[in-house]
């Protein structure tokens, strides 16, 4: 069986996790504590980074090009559209939300009120999380405006685009950190994407010793 | 005529240029002093970032996701194979280097030792310039490994991947930080790249102020 490995909180596996899900692909889910770098894992990949994805007897790294290929391969339902341009937008999308929302929100976010603590590195830093929560709302400012004229991120279908935005968004919204009264339209969205039966698993994840929000798990939020 | 915003030693700006160049596309250079954050540059891509490309009177951002554009509208040459494995591992090693590679050497190294000049924010930190000089043996002899199996980076036929990592060798190399002597397969794979005539204009950008090392534009070096 194809086995992905994986890290609870990771928007990067959860994106990998999201797009297998969709294609209805089974896999075995193995939890990785990759900071511990134990040596069977760097043989597994030097790189010493989650997800990575045994397909075949394969080992598969880094997360966007492994989505492409699956979207390659198992073409249904499809999360590129199929015209230049539009896939164009999903790919830029992707690499907004992976590079630049995980640069100023995610990353620092997650990294002081989360990792610090699994890895037992001290106490958050409050200036850092409050830069990542002042940053997150030109991000939901933008994803407002681009649904103004969309339903889904990239345009009128759902994409890879959608599930890299809401990987990164639900990792926060576990730790209770989006506001989602500040647009109408990303609430939708969310709430549109958190309510298809690929989204269950994530909705189950469990963090131990840190609870998620009240709110994390309803598809009524 | 389409029109590129780029500055002179950013990998990301050079990889789109080779992709337009070895597509014989083209496009009219301006260069861009990103970090002044212009009125004028901001209006146009609130990221803050170049490259843009000006196609079509669209202005579009990221450069892997330029360049994916450019290779599935204008397919010849192909610098992404046909096969689902093959496309994968172009786009893993480019997030390899654009990810890996520039986290740990061209972004410190690059930011030290031009970036800093240029913006006239100080000295160069001989702690960060050292750890990338570290770092980059390691990822030579990644490369080193790949190339003993195989003609180009990510197989038998020059790909985006090839493009991705010569852009970031490309800049160091500006600035003499590259020891080709490490790997005779690393060598050879950049002669070949760089006696392209893609590379051309790569080899004539100066940096007022900073001349490139002797071998930078040598094809024989």
């Amino acid at each position: 069986m194809n086995r992905l490995y994986h890290m609870t909180l990771s928007p990067y596996c959860r994106k990998v996790r999201l797009t297998l899900a969709e294609k209805r692909m089974e896999v075995e889910l193995v939890e990785e504590r990759y900071w511990e770098k134990s040596p069977e894992f760097m043989r597994r990949n030097p790189a010493g980074k989650v997800p990575i994805l045994r397909y075949e007897g394969m080992l598969m790294t880094e997360s966007q090009a492994i989505c492409e290929f699956l979207d390659e391969i198992a073409p249904e339902p499809r999360l590129l559209p199929q015209d230049p341009m539009g896939r164009y937008e999903v790919r830029r999308l992707c690499s907004w939300f992976d590079d630049k929302f995980n640069e100023e929100v995610s990353g620092p976010i997650m990294n002081e009120r989360v990792w610090k603590k699994v890895r037992k590195e001290g106490y958050p830093d409050s200036r850092t999380v409050k830069g990542g929560l002042a940053a997150i709302k030109y991000h939901i400012d933008y994803m407002d405006w681009l649904l103004n004229e969309r339903r889904w991120l990239a345009g009128d279908m759902m994409s890879l685009a959608d599930f890299t935005a809401a990987a990164h968004l639900s990792c926060l919204d576990y730790i209770s950190d989006v506001d989602w009264n500040r647009s109408r339209n990303v609430k939708d969205w969310y709430a549109k994407i958190k309510s298809r039966p690929a989204f269950r698993s994530l909705l189950a994840d469990q963090l131990p010793g840190m609870r998620p929000s009240p709110q994390y798990a309803e598809l009524d939020f």
